[in-house]
């Protein structure tokens, strides 16, 4: 039995998604799908935002993306999956929106602030970048969502969201719904190469689309312990990728305490916990892979399940801004 | 036989629009009406970005302002009226034109840092406020227009436009069109109290929906010279905004030479230049006030006349829309 509560998630299309990303907020999604009305929005404009100069990146990567959510388990009749560039109400929301919000909170927040030191955008700060959040609070607020999964550094995200919500009701009645952050209760993955995030752009990734060859020549290729120069080397456990990625998605808890154990002791090889972690992995990726098969071939059918989502996700979206247009007196016609 | 360029122009619709409104634009569209297409837009939602606490004065003057266009003769027949509001793909546009901008140069522009100086917004800049330009810039771009009349003081706005338009052909193809500043012929006309500027926030117009009564009370609390105590007291003609008045309303300059020769030499009232001006606001304005009649009563037809030119240049901007998705390989379903 679902509950009557909206989520809105969601992730800009721009490559694979990988084990960082089914850890962060794909795992929970399968569970949600079952709990409550799940929207994913496909974010296709938002990722335009930092790559305006290369929109083929973005519309390369939408039935990409679908198709990992797919091959997860996420199911097109408990997940409605919605193109956001295919519902203009979110553009409209967000240029009322923009009223709402002054510069200095934009320039505040602190995740926006993060990711322009980042990027060092050549010529200045593009106002669709600055703006972003706006947008992102129309994409909730559209669908008057409850509760948005996040991770803790999209937390103010979540606040200027709320922020703005609670000013839109303030002057125009009591109209849209003031979302609550679900913060992810996994750790964040780190990369292969040993580093903090799992990032495609630091080239540290496993993909939910790798095959089985690929995968085993990343994880032989993985970061341990630096110090271990021989197997009889007492090793590290704890920053060790290896064994996050063990604890992570190995079933069986008592092979790895017993790998650590003796990794510890320096009484196994690197390439032996490699080994079980290539069975583990592939263990989890082959229904992944299996389900990617599916859909593979049939861009149609991914096609199909992104049109008809966007469909039902618009009656909901088309309610919300006519509430919104009678609410500011806007004549609809 | 119209020329198939297409203008574009509009008004925030704010409150009723007066002489300065007249001599400084809409005189220009009856000319353009028989020349172009032309299409007003009534922008609701610009008007928003410094009316966003109020927005029952935007709503309430959007019939207002369509009754002042059909009172001087603009022709639903030539010329085509449109709500910003109920035209999604200006929304659209916008947030693509947001990528395309750099916070840098929207802080430059003269005109917003100019209006941003003198409304003093409390609790810092809206960001919808500073990014009208952009919004105005997608207004422009949505009908492809060639040409946009404008004043001295809107002409950065213009060439924002085109740097914007530019950058997006560059990026995505020759899709839209590089619109051309139509600079006013008119002098801007000075408020009935001598001030630089008529303008409803300095409570110094003619309105054109003044009925007789109203405009012989404003003509003869009009500013003259100051420094003229009695009639045979010789007067400043210059800088009178009584003169300037005569000089683009009436319709015998041989008459206005002859008054400004007597103010000149201390040898005419001023109740009687006063006078000679009330009979020629009353001439001009009397066939706007019986054209206003026909309307004034008949919301229905005003309403249809919105609606019908909205829904003629919805076929413009959303093959605009489309073509720009397109161009920026987003799906299309």
């Amino acid at each position: 039995m679902t509950n009557s509560k909206i989520v809105l998630t969601g992730d800009r299309p721009t490559g694979p998604l990988h084990l960082g990303h089914y850890l962060g907020s794909l795992k929970t999604r399968l569970e949600l799908q079952d709990k409550y009305k799940v929207y994913i929005l496909i974010a296709d404009i938002q990722a335009l935002t930092d790559n305006f100069d290369n929109p083929k990146k973005v519309s390369d990567n939408v039935l990409e993306v679908l198709l990992d959510y797919l091959s997860i388990g996420l199911d097109p009749q408990k997940t409605t999956f919605v193109l956001q560039s295919a519902v203009p109400e979110i553009a409209e929301l967000t240029v009322f929106f923009m009223n709402l919000v002054t510069l200095g909170q934009l320039e505040q927040n602190p995740t926006v602030k993060t990711e322009i030191e980042q990027k060092r955008f050549k010529g200045g700060i593009p106002l669709g970048f600055l703006a972003y959040p706006v947008s992102q609070a129309a994409d909730i607020a559209i669908f008057k969502a409850n509760l948005v999964p996040v991770g803790e550094d999209q937390l103010p995200m979540i606040e200027q969201t709320r922020e703005i919500v609670r000013r839109f009701n303030r002057y125009y009645g009591n109209i849209l719904v003031e979302p609550e952050a679900m913060l992810s209760k996994f750790p964040r993955l780190p990369g292969t190469d040993g580093k903090d995030k799992m990032s495609k752009s630091l080239g540290n990734v496993i993909n939910l689309s790798d095959d089985a060859k690929t995968l085993e020549k990343k994880v032989r290729g993985m970061y341990t312990d630096p110090a271990r120069v021989h197997a009889t080397t007492p090793g590290n456990v704890e920053g060790n990728p290896v064994f996050t990625y063990l604890d992570a998605f190995d079933p069986d808890p008592k092979i790895v305490e017993e790998l650590k154990t003796r990794y510890r002791k320096g009484a196994v090889t690197d390439a032996e916990v490699k080994e079980r972690l290539i069975k583990t992995l592939n263990d989890f990726l082959d229904p992944i892979r299996s389900r990617r098969a599916e859909y593979i071939d049939n861009r149609e059918a991914l096609i199909e399940i992104l049109r008809s989502g966007t469909e039902r996700a618009r009656k909901i979206t088309a309610t919300t801004i006519s509430e919104v247009k009678a609410a500011l007196s806007l004549k609809n016609f």
